[in-house]
This record gives structure tokens, C-alpha cells and sequence, in this order.
């Protein structure tokens, strides 16, 4: 058992530590208040190989580890979570389609995705079916070579401003088996965009609800074979799950560092903040439980990395503890900052907004608790 | 002991929840978005005596007890969290005005703030006294007939939109007992008013900072006797704890009516989510809490509207509960609309985002809790 | 409104204040370590009407509200939770005998139990329906005049040193509405009492599991009409559960008070432990929160003594909230005991222990979720 | 990164199980219930070297790390909590022994310490000393080449049935500094033993005060150097700390494992409680914390293998999180078990009460706090 990092792993937080806080810190707050999608710093992020941390090296993408990769984001959310949470999104399309492509589709969109020319947006959730995406109803029909795609997609990240999606589309039966992935054009005939949601955080990146009408895609675009959708869809949130849990816990420690320097500067009754002890406590329950929460992402991500037939239950217990940690934890170093932490020009209440999300997306923290269940109560919690 | 409102109760939370799902809720959301303090609405609030519940009849007061203070605005912030909670601090202004005004003052302003033609501004807070009022630098230099203000005060609602400003200044010496309070005219020399605050939420209210230089007041706007401003502050603050407690009741109770509805409607895996019993589980313990938060809150009105000597400790316990219990409401409640909660298409992240700064407000929870130990651990806690 | 007591109420308060500091309070310790069912302390009781507080006064009881019943044994728990909690059951039975007695059996024994010179216990729980009532298997089978009893009960509390059961059993078909309810002589033939079961807590009262095999009862000793049994039980949890509720809020406040005065007086690092900040802190919370809980569960009583439809889920809420915070209460007190909380000098790992079983007894806190939510899914939660 | 048990530490595992199902499980209520403290079977366990796990092999001990300990102390753990947590104190005084002894101590106490054959306790808390071990007040006075050791100690497990005591003594001045240790014979003249305490749980093992007046101790029998026993009590308690976070570890895993198989088995309203999904929910937040405090304490160990500076923070967070955690998961599970759980037929309510006091031992977990928080201040919370 060994938890300290590796030579390339410290190298790699150390190179993404100084692009969050040169790239992404300085701009934080506008990008939220302004709504920006900040694509020309994501590109810079993709010449660091940040746009495709674990694509394959053959569209030359960095081949790492679910575990790098989030040693990796966890400092660059440290910068900007809104922006580290789409580029997680982008890393999961350039592995799809890396990993899925046909080699046309490769060939088509693989290099440029992987650093970041061209970016992506991952179609999955759709308005009726939320937490539940084996019943989605989007349809994906053969006509001759090709797949006429019908159906709505809806709390898209990105979307409007990104160049590939992948979409998942029922080519079969009801239920997981008759789902299929297709890379799809982001600008193909048929495909309209709908209003940039207004959303609580998450600001710089846009999101929006997609349609599809007829949409032609070629038959070769398919990732995987027919069917397989429902599979690649599940190994991305396994990903997904590490990642947006990852997130959480890199703006939790960003909450906690911003916090302690508070403390030791900000006074109340003749006293430093971190003079008072019930502040003290509640510094040191924040630590802790982010502690705990770094190790069982990094636990889960190993368990992915591994294929291990466990992993799924890792990635949503890491998924469903981080979050909430993480939200508590920024929750409580604005409550430290008192009427400060209220106001945009410090960052707290930023961070509040934006880990909010993390305990919704990627299957509610809800849906986490049914697959946890189910795998204890099928084999055991012995194991686990 | 009796727990039921009184038929007079009754009436008046009909009428302000009538006034509350007429003039209010349609508008929040873009109040809200578009930071639009509405002062008409306010006033039209007046006529109905929302904006001097509590002030003395003789400037046109409902003259009611704090009890049923909190039962009205409790109706009310189930409409608009931000708007109903500016109303709860002109109505502290009114009656501060009102109560404690020499007969010019209260001739001058008080009939104009008891209708909502002036609305008022409460001046405490400082840039380096959060939480320890007692130790606030803004001075009141007597000047002849007059009293020169000069200082800055910090998070002032209304700030820039309103025409009387409830001053505490320092007129003699160290800690409480050299602060007096002062009615000043917002629009008077040297005062500025610094830039609308970005907030996290109560966006229907402006918040500013503003700077006294030099600021001549009439002796006569002093309210009470000099020395008096932190006792006046302080039973201010009782009440506005007991309001601020209210008003995150009221937007809890607003969650959880909307949630309730959706929890009937919404359908996941082919079943309402009202039908798992998680979810029902969870929509009981908000309930719960909500209850006994409420029954907390009428209780600490009762004890401030008998002067009991506890009152203090009440409202600070209210103050805790009810806006702890506030918060973790809404933000269940936006749990529940998944991702439909974190959009600013449904209520839920702006009753989440509003009811945060109830934590803080009117002294933090922190300072509600030093409030109670230090009661319990003088006197005992068996009568509490 | 109103919240506070009157003068009777004082009185009552008083009156149980001081039985419990003399009478119960030298010997619970005892009486936990030796398993000793107090039977002779508990007759003093009932010289003083505690055995029959809502019971008629036809029968000697003092007629008293739910809400009066409470106020008195709050006292009484201060003193002795296990024993007031079999006190509470105790006048349960007394009041079903006496409210749904035939004449003859309330002759019989009406007056006697009113006073304690009997004793009584509850037959409602089975091995196979802990939280599940209604499906409970114990028949009544009518032979001539008589019914004959055959089953068993579970958990009961006083069994094998008690006079009188009133028991539930199946006299017509499945559901709820086949049961109907008997008082028994409690020595009659063909009933036999298992061992006295080890328990957490709860030592001063002696639990068994009784055994009817064919227990002849004459026709006139059902409580109300065939049929109603099912009816009676669930009107007698809702007193039950006021009743639990508030003997976890009585354990809770002494548990405070002796919290309170153990911080005033031991040191560690040179200072007292009421001069520690993170423990004044948490002491706040757990006066908060039990003031809280007694306010909710006064409020259950009288809707209870109103007959108010929403009893049943205020009595719920009531049971939930009081149980759990007055649980948590005596846990924490325990933990500001340090090692001393954890022996059997100091009370404080007593009223752990006892008081944990308030979570389960009575219906679950699980199934008190199932009724406040079913009730807030039917109706609304407005009222509430 | 490795999260993977080595296969030696898979085979310990192995072998702690086996000893722990057959040695421990089948006696541990026995144990509790007439307080029986097992000393032939911890001599079993000796054998197996569970007496000496991380004492160096010059004794015979294994030599193990204290991350290999905390793996094997976790599955004894599940047989016994109680007995386990009294080996891994005497694991602490036999490395003590043979870590800071002189030769002769060694040679005398070292290798029956290992093996079990003889029995040790550790006497550092005094009645007024129990989180502020460096204010201690026994004192050694020198006296030619031995040491008369005068004083009170308080909560010492094993004592009256112990052989050998490491005693800390105040040899020189006020505060830490003045400290020693020292190995004593637990029969010598002018010891003296209080009475068993009567304890909430740990009942497997004897807890006493011992009483020290003008106890001779040759001044070779000191361990390390003259006023070296706070550091070395410091160090044991690290190690002490993740000790006990192990025993709460186990003691949850087998609390959720019981519970498990009851969900499965037990039916209420005619389904498993497997199928209730609010049961369902409450199982998965228990298994995800657990698996989440494992880690904890697992990372913890490592750093105090690795000697690292920061071992006492991650120690202290350990200690405070697993043992809130494993307290927490006993108590569910005791819910989950409904009346059951409250009757020693089930082992729930023994779990509750056996980890009750790990949040107390080897520094409260408030204690923890102030480690935690002053780290974290005093150097950034970055790196932890």
C-alpha cells in the first residue's frame, strides 16, 4: 500500500497548479459573472495535454491514468471549477471518440480534439429522463449508410459553442440494449441550439438544451458497435463520477486555503479569527473530511484504472461522498467569511454555487446511493 | 398555553399571502435576476401597513406585537425572500424612528416611513465590526446645536434607494455605552454611497457601503438619549432576528410547497418521485424541522413581546435554528428537482441563495450561539 | 398564542420536580445496575395521581389534557427515565380500561389501577409485527361468552409483574379491522411469561415476551366493540408517542443541567471546561435544539387534546424530532464528561442508553417518517 | 499509488480472521455480560504474535508495521471490540518495553510481554489529567539507584490483572518536559488497586485507578532517558490513536455486515427491509463512510511508518473520524434492527456501547480538534 504520489504525478499537479493559477484563478470570478467560455484558455490548457489527459498517445493524447487525471484536475479546479468541470467533459468526448472511433472518425476528429482545435459536448441527459437514461428517446434511424437522429437533449455542457457531440440515440428496443454513440457534427443540418440556460453557477460554460431534427450522421460515426451506447455511456459516468468528485474536493481545498489565510488575518473582538476555538474545530473538521474525500476518489480511480468488477460501486461512493463533502466544506469557509462571504468580490460564495451542481450531475447523489445498495446488498460490503 | 393564531391572525396572513402570490412571487425571479429594487411594491406594501407593523398607531402604525409581525412576514417571504426581508429592516427603521424620535423627528418622518412614501436604511454594521458592534469607529462629534457624523458603514441595505438612514455613531467614549443613535437625512452633505454591491443573493435589494464626512445632523434627530445606541441596536436586533428567522421560514415553506408539487408530478424509472421512499423520508424530516422551527420562532416573539428577561436568548435561539433549518430546506428541496433545481427557470436556487445570508445577518450564527452559552452557563438552561 | 404554562401546569410541574428529586432520582442508578422494577415508588405515585393523569376522574384519575400529562412527566424522566417511561405505559392502560371498559371491568379494576394499587402493561407488539401493527397473528376466538386468546406479545414492558394487560388480537379478518382489544388478567390460565429480556437501558422496568395459549377472557372485558381494537391502539400511540417524546426531553434536560454544572466546575489546561469556546458553542446547540423539541411536542399535545385530524402527524413529528435530539443530547453531554461519561458514576451513559430506545419504541423514527410524509403527499404541508 | 493489500497482509488478514471467529466472536457477549477479561485467549492470541505486532523480532516480536497492525487489529476487531482494544494496548507497552527499555528490562519483561504470557497496561491519565497529559501529577523521586513513584492514575485498562505497568512520572519540573517512564512490576509493594469500574461497554477488560505510594523502581527499569516520557507517551499515542480508529473500524464493518444479512432476512409489511429504499439509502451512506474512514486510518498508519512530520495531524484525523464514523454506523445499524437491537440477544447494542468510548480514549476527539486545527494554521492545510 503506498498514498504518496509519483515523480510524473507531482511533476504533472505542478505544471497544472501553476497553469490554474496564471490561467484560470485570475479570471474566475469574470468568467462567472459574465457568462464567458473561456475557449481560448482551454486551448492553452490542450497544449499542456489538459484536453486529453487519457485519450491514447496515437491521437496524441497523454495516456494517463484515471488517477493522474485527477491529481490533474483537482489543481486545476484550485483555478476555476466551472471551466476544470467542462474540460473533464471535453477529456471524456476525446476518449470516446479516441477509444470508440472508427478510423474515420479518428482520423476525422481525434487529434483536434485532443488538443483542444476542436471541442466537445457529451448528449446524454434528455428533459424526461434525468437520473434515468437507459429510457431515453431520442432516436437514431438507419437510412442506408446513414442515421437520421431525432430527439432532444437537454442541460448540454458547452452546447453552441462546441464543434463534436456525442449523442447517444435509441437504434433498437426499449431499455440499455437498444442504445448506440454517435459522433455527431455539432453544426450537421437539423441540429438547433436552444437558449443558454440561466443556471445557478457553472456559469463558464454554457449549457444549453439541443434538438435534433433528421439529423444525418453517417453509419461510420457510430462509436462502438450498435448496442454498445448504454456500456460506453456507464463507463463514461464511472469516469465522469471521479472527475466531477475531483472537482469538488480541488475547490475545497482551494475554500480551505483562502479560509485559513482569512482566519489568520480577518479580527472580531481584538482577535484573529483563528484565535477563536469553535472556528478552530470547525477548521479542522473541514480538513478532515476533505481528507477522507481525496483519498476515496483516488481509492475509486485506481479501482477504474484496475477494470476492477467493483469499480462502479468505488466511483459512486467517491462520487456521492466528495460532493457533499466538498460542499460543505465551501458551505462552511463562507459562513467563516461572515458578510464577506456573501459578496462576489471574494470567492466564497462562487465556490458555493458551483460544487452545488456536483451533487446533481453525473446521476444524482440519489442514484449514487441505489448502486451503492444494490452492490452491497448483492454481494456483501465485506469486500468493499 | 394556545398554539392557534387568532382570528385577527388569520386575516392578516390571508391578506398578505393574498399580497404575496399577487404582487410578489410573479416578479422575484427577475427582481432577482435583474437586481430591481421594487419600490413601488414596496409602498403599495404600506398601504396595506406592511411597512410599520409593529410602529406606535400614532404615526399610522398597525401597532401589533412582534408575534404577529413574524405570522405577516412569514406570508410574505413566502412570495419574495429579498424584498419581504428589506420590508422586515424598514420596518425596524419605522419604529426605531417612531419609538424612540424626539417629537420633531417623529413629525418629520414618522408618517412617511410608516406609509412607505420614505423607506429607511439601518446603519450598524462597520468594515471591522462584523459581529462586535460594540466596537464601531464612526463618530458623532457635537458641533453647537448639531452632531458632525463621520465614518463608513458597510452592508446597508436599501443603501442609495432610501431617504432616512438609522445611524449608531460614537458620541463619548469606548465600547457600548458611548454609542448613540441618530435619524439622518439620506440625501445629506457629505454623505456618498459606494458602488451596488454583487451579491449572492438578495438581489432585490441594493447593498452599498456608505461614507459620512462630516455629516451635520440636528442634535434633535438623536433617538433617545445620547448613549443609548446600543441598547437601541440591540433590541433592534432582537426583533430582527425574530424577522429574519421568519423569513427563512417563510421561504422554506415555500420550498417545500413547490417541491411537494413536483415530487407529484415528476416521474423517474416510471414512478412520481413522490412514490420513493427515500425522497418521502427526506420531504418528512424537512417538514419536521420546519414545525419546530416555526414553533422556536413564535415562541421568541412571544418572550420579546412580554419584555421577558430572556428574550434575548430566545431570539438568538430562533435566530440559530430557524435559519440553519431554512437553509438546509431549500437547499433539499432543490436536491429534489435534480437538475432542474440548479436553473433559474424553477424558484429553488434563488430560495437557496437567499435564505444563505440569513446565516450571517443580524449577527452571525456564531454570535447567536456566545448569545446562548453565555445565558445557560450563568443562569442554567432548566427554564430555557 | 400562548406559550406559557399556568398556574395549575406550574403546580403539576412541581409537584413531579420534587417527587422525582426525592423519590427516583437516588435510585435510578441503582435500580438500572439491578434491574429493580420500582414497584413500591411507583404506588407512591400514583398516590399523587401520576398513575391515572388523563384518566377519568369516574375512576379516581385526574382527568387531565395530553398536554398537562407531558408538562408532569418531563419532571418525572428528569428523575428516572426508564421508570416514567413504564409510568407513561402504565396510564396508558389505565385510561383504555377506563375510557373503553364495560362497566364491569371498569369496576373491576378502573379504580385500582388508577391509583398503582394494580399494575398494568401494553400487548400490542409481535415477534413478526414490530413496526407493522396491523398484521399482527394473535387470535381471539369466541367460545360462548368468552373469547379465547392465543399468541404471542413481544417486548412488553412490566410483563410478569404487572395485573392487568389490555391486549390486541385478531377477532375477525386480516387488516387493521379485525383486531379488537381485551383487558386480561394478567395471571389467568394458559399465559406464560418468557425470561426477562437483557436490555441496553430501560433496566427499572422488566421486559418479556408473553405467551397466550387458549387464555379465556369473558366477552365483556373487550374495550370498545369488536373491531375497534386496531382504532384504540393507534389512538393510544399518539399519547404513547407524546409520551416518549417527552421523557426523551426531560432525560435531555437533566442531562444539560448536569452538563452544565460539570463544566462550571472541572478544569483541563488550567481553565474550565465553560471556558472552552467549542464547548460553549456546542452547548448552545443542544439547548436549541431541545427547546425546540419541547415546544414541538407541546404543540403535538394539544392538537392531540383538540382532536385536531393532523394529530396523528403532528404526534409523528413530535416523536421523530424529540426522540432524536433528546438521543443526541445525552450523547454529546456524555462526550463533555470525557472518560467519566463513560462509567457508572455519572449518570450521563444511563440516559445514552435509555434514551435510545425512545428512537425505536412506540413506531420507528422510520415509520414516523412514513406517516408525516404520507400525510404531507395527501394534503399538503401548508398547514402544518 | 497502491491501495492494495500486500499478499502477507492478506494472509495476516487471513489468519486474524480465523482467530477472530473462533477465539473472539463466539464469547464476546459472555465477555460483556459478566465483565470477563479473556486472559487465556489473549495468551491464544500470543501465540499467534497478536501480542507483539509491531514490538522489533530481538523480543520475539513480529516486527510488523503499524499499517500491517491496524489490518490485523481490524479483523480481531470484528470478533471482539472490547478485547481487541485492550491487545493493542498491550501491543503498545510490549513495544514500548522492548523499544526504550535498558537490556535488563528487555532481557526481564520483553519476551513474555510478546508472547502474552505476561500481560501490561499503561498508566499515563490522572483523575485531573485526562486530555492535558502533560500537567500530570505522579511523581518519581530519586532515591539512590531507584525511583519512588508516588500518585494517582486513572482509567487504566487491564489493571489488577496485569504483570507489568509503563508508568509516566514527573521526575523533573512543570509540563512536558519533566516527564518520565518508567516499567514497573504491577505487584510491587505500595501499589495499590481501586475497585473495577462499572463501565458503559469494554467490559472484557478490567478498567481500575491505581494508586502508587513510595513505589521502589530500580532506575534501569527507566524507558528511555530521564525526562523522555512525554515524547515517548506522544508517540504512543499516534500509534494508540489509529489503534482505536481500527477497533472502531472493524467493530462498523461487522455492524453493517449483521445488518446486511438481518435486511435481507427480516420482513416487515410483507417485504425484506432489503427492499425498503430509505433502509437502502441509510445502508449506503453507512458502507461509504466506513470504506471512506478505512482509507483514513490507513493513510494515517503509513505516515507514522514513514516517520512523517505531519504523523500526529493524520493520526489525530484518523482517531476523530473513524471513531465518530464507527460509532455512527453501530448506532444505524442498531436502528436497523428496530426493538432487536436494543436486547443483548443481538450484538447492535453491544457495538454502540463499545465504540462509544473510542470518540473519548487516547485523546478525546475534541482533542483531535485542537491537533488538527493547529496544524493546519500553523502550516497550511495544502499538503495534508
Amino acid at each position: 500500500m503506498n498514498f504518496e504520489l509519483s515523480e510524473d504525478q507531482v511533476a504533472f499537479a505542478d505544471m497544472a497548479r501553476a497553469f490554474a493559477q496564471k490561467e484560470l484563478a485570475p479570471h474566475a470570478a469574470e468568467w462567472d459573472r459574465d457568462a464567458v467560455f473561456p475557449v481560448e484558455v482551454i486551448r492553452k490548457a490542450g497544449e499542456l495535454g489538459f484536453c486529453s489527459l487519457y485519450a491514447p498517445e496515437s491521437v496524441g493524447g497523454l495516456g494517463l491514468s484515471r488517477l493522474d487525471a485527477s491529481i490533474i484536475f483537482e489543481q486545476l479546479s484550485m483555478g476555476c471549477t466551472s471551466t476544470t468541470a467542462y474540460l473533464t467533459i471535453h477529456n471524456m468526448v476525446t476518449w470516446m471518440v479516441a477509444d470508440y472511433g472508427k478510423p474515420a472518425t479518428i482520423e476525422k476528429w481525434g487529434e483536434k480534439l485532443a488538443t483542444g482545435e476542436l471541442l466537445g459536448s457529451y448528449c446524454l441527459t434528455e428533459p424526461n429522463s434525468g437520473s434515468d437514461a437507459a429510457s431515453l428517446k431520442t432516436t437514431a434511424k438507419r437510412d442506408g449508410d446513414d442515421f437520421l437522429i431525432t430527439g432532444s437533449k437537454m442541460f448540454i455542457s458547452g452546447a453552441g459553442s462546441t464543434d463534436v457531440l456525442v449523442v447517444m440515440a435509441r437504434t433498437g428496443g426499449e431499455g440499455a440494449a437498444g442504445v448506440s454513440a454517435f459522433a455527431v457534427n455539432a453544426n450537421a443540418d437539423g441540429i438547433s441550439y436552444g437558449r443558454k440556460e440561466d443556471k445557478m453557477g457553472w456559469n463558464s460554460q454554457p449549457t444549453r438544451t439541443i434538438t435534433f431534427e433528421d439529423v444525418r450522421v453517417p453509419a461510420q460515426q457510430m462509436l462502438g458497435n450498435e448496442g454498445d451506447g448504454f456500456k460506453i455511456a456507464m463507463k463514461g459516468l464511472d469516469g465522469g463520477r471521479i472527475n466531477i468528485a475531483t472537482c469538488s474536493i480541488g475547490t475545497a481545498q482551494q475554500a480551505i486555503n483562502e479560509a485559513r489565510a482569512y482566519m489568520l488575518e480577518r479580527k472580531q473582538f481584538g482577535k484573529r479569527l483563528a484565535d477563536f476555538q469553535a472556528l478552530q474545530f470547525r477548521l479542522a473538521d473541514m480538513v478532515t473530511e476533505l481528507v477522507a474525500a481525496r483519498q476515496l476518489v483516488r481509492l475509486a480511480a485506481t479501482k477504474l484504472d484496475a477494470e476492477d468488477a467493483d469499480a462502479i460501486a468505488y466511483c459512486a461512493m467517491a462520487k456521492r461522498f466528495a460532493t457533499d463533502v466538498g460542499f460543505k466544506v465551501c458551505d462552511e469557509a463562507l459562513q467563516l467569511y461572515g458578510g464577506n462571504g456573501y459578496i462576489k468580490e471574494y470567492p466564497m460564495e462562487r465556490f458555493v454555487r458551483d460544487t452545488r451542481v456536483h451533487r446533481i450531475l453525473e446521476g444524482t447523489n440519489e442514484i449514487m446511493r441505489l448502486i451503492i445498495s444494490r452492490r452491497v446488498l448483492a454481494e456483501g460490503a465485506a469486500e468493499l
